[in-house]
């Protein structure tokens, strides 16, 4: 097939450091051209890739100091990928919303996978005007906030097989990956360290935004001696990171859409402990790849059973349902049925236009 | 004619406090529809207008801090105004690029009014991209950096008669009003203060990306027997805070694309002192109503000259060159001819679909 993805141009494809959504699109681009499809990625001029790259800007944003208004190149993104498009089969966008004008009136299929969280109630109005869009969600919970969109597949990420490798012994401490911010409680972590005696290594960023809640919630408590604070760290750091994990701690308040980080470091064979929230039920077989808990009392027992779990098994797990191969299988099943159908829009285009004027 | 305005949901139309942009969507409606047009507004739900308005949120955004993704309600928005036109003979834009691709795609001509700055690199692609997209400046310098965009027409910014009345005698103080940011240089204008031993009144907005300029800046320069510093003022304040000055100066050291706040000192007869910078000196007319400065000596030296102006002649040019009734006959001149002309977009998609694909 001639297949189009579309990317956010906040990071490069893949990011150069932490970026959830433009790992996952570089891991569907590579594996869709493994398997020889014809691919054109749109996304930021730094990105690598082995599919053709049109780039709609030089520098991806997030670390490019210099620009002063990001919604342009976005702009000029959309009209570049969605505008004309040329002799594609279909389009493949991970701008969540930003798409939708010009699906909509897209005379070939475009589809669009949501990445992030969906239940604030400033979103809704604009999913409920594009309701005839063909969306996939990233786990089953995700799609709760807006039961009645066009859901046409929930495809799991995936990750390459020999990305992560696996560490069957693992170590003796607790690990935090990710980014500092209120919902993701690092603080509990620090808790469960405490409580168990287990040491605790965060490895994360801080964006500008949360510079506030690091410097004044979690700071203080990082002068602790089962507490070592590492900042951000690059892919090929964090193999060593998780796999040398006892466990993975991700003791997230707020509905997690996917959570890679999960998949990683079951990759590595290391278990996951995390609160019933979002995907997580969904992501983590309880009892096999790691405990689903809903206290922190619950955490902390958590930590005390992981010896009933098997690192071999998490591995195993990992290649069954979370590896690229699969991902993209689920994708090119979804791109093909909808290619069957044609555009969501271009056939109703004339009712909207009634129904609006 | 029947015509839509569609408006920025930053602040309400008209705002509460501070916001260019939205005034003067304000102004432009409101004029239409006295003079017998049948006028829509898209904007912000709070917003207070005797044309027919369309709500694209419940409330402006940067009063509303419970919104937390401000792009949605944008993207709701361009979809309403832009995606089916109805039976409106022309739409009128004030967001920038942000309607440019469904305006290339529209039935009938859609008009831009640029109201910001255009001089940042990362905007150039993306009014190359649209060129063919019919753009109204507020100023003529304000198109400098895009000579070869398909400027229609400059419309100076108007503002009612009645709106600020004539204060013929001034008092003696100088007028800072606006906002505190680097590129208006507030501390030029205590610098002037400091030089003449003239009094000086600030009343101007910090927004959040100022604050650490404000608090490390300008906030030690406040404490001087000759600064007060008023925080932001309504409009009713405003008549008054303006009228009484001797005059307003305007240190700004960037390419003001118009400057409302200038008019409004001139509709009180207050002259204006203000470097020569983008649209200056075409908004103030050098020795009449104010004087137009290359140097922090010159303001200084200008200060020393202010007896030599007229402040009946001021508000005089105001009523000759920048009331609402000249600004709206400029725009309905626009709109005539490009509705006989017909959509930019439509005529000559097939081009652009050749040339891209």
């Amino acid at each position: 097939m001639k297949i189009a993805q579309v990317s956010p141009l906040w990071e490069s494809v893949p990011p150069k450091l932490y970026g959830g959504t433009e790992r996952v699109v570089s891991y569907i681009t590579e594996e869709l051209v493994r398997q020889g499809h014809d691919v054109t990625l749109f996304a930021s001029g730094d990105s690598v890739t082995s599919a053709r790259l049109v780039s709609a800007c030089p520098q991806a944003l997030r670390l490019n100091s210099g620009i002063f208004n990001r919604d342009a190149p976005l702009t000029g993104l959309m009209e570049m990928a969605f505008g004309s498009p040329g002799d594609f089969d279909l389009i493949h966008s991970h701008l969540d919303f930003f798409g939708f004008p010009l699906a909509r009136r897209s005379r070939i299929p475009i589809v669009t996978t949501l990445h992030g969280r969906l239940d604030l109630p400033e979103m809704e109005p604009v999913y409920r005007e594009f309701a005839e869009l063909p969306l996939v969600s990233i786990s089953h919970a995700q799609r709760k906030p807006l039961p009645w969109s066009n859901w046409v597949a929930t495809v799991y990420h995936g990750m390459p097989l020999d990305l992560y490798s696996p560490h069957p012994d693992g170590g003796n401490y607790l690990a935090f990956l990710g980014r500092i911010a209120p919902e993701k409680r690092p603080d509990h972590a620090i808790e469960i360290a405490k409580r168990t005696g287990m040491p605790l290594r965060i490895a994360a960023k801080v964006d500008p935004a949360d510079r506030e809640y690091f410097h004044k919630t979690i700071e203080p408590l990082l002068d602790h001696p089962l507490v070592e604070f590492l900042g951000e760290i690059t892919d090929a750091q964090k193999n060593d990171f998780l796999g040398n994990a006892y466990a993975l701690v991700c003791p997230y308040d707020w509905p997690e859409p996917f959570g890679l980080v999960l998949i990683e470091a079951i990759a590595c064979g290391t278990p996951v402990v995390a609160y019933r929230r979002g995907s997580i039920p969904e992501v983590i077989d309880d009892g096999v790849t790691g405990f689903v808990c809903d206290s922190l009392d619950g955490m902390v027992q958590a930590i005390g059973q992981l010896p009933l779990l098997n690192r071999q098994r998490c591995r195993q797990v990992f290649e069954e349902r979370f590896t690229v191969e699969r991902m993209v299988r689920d994708y090119v099943a979804t791109y093909e049925q909808l290619v069957n159908e044609g555009p969501a829009g271009a056939a109703s285009e004339g009712d909207h236009l009634i129904l609006k004027s």
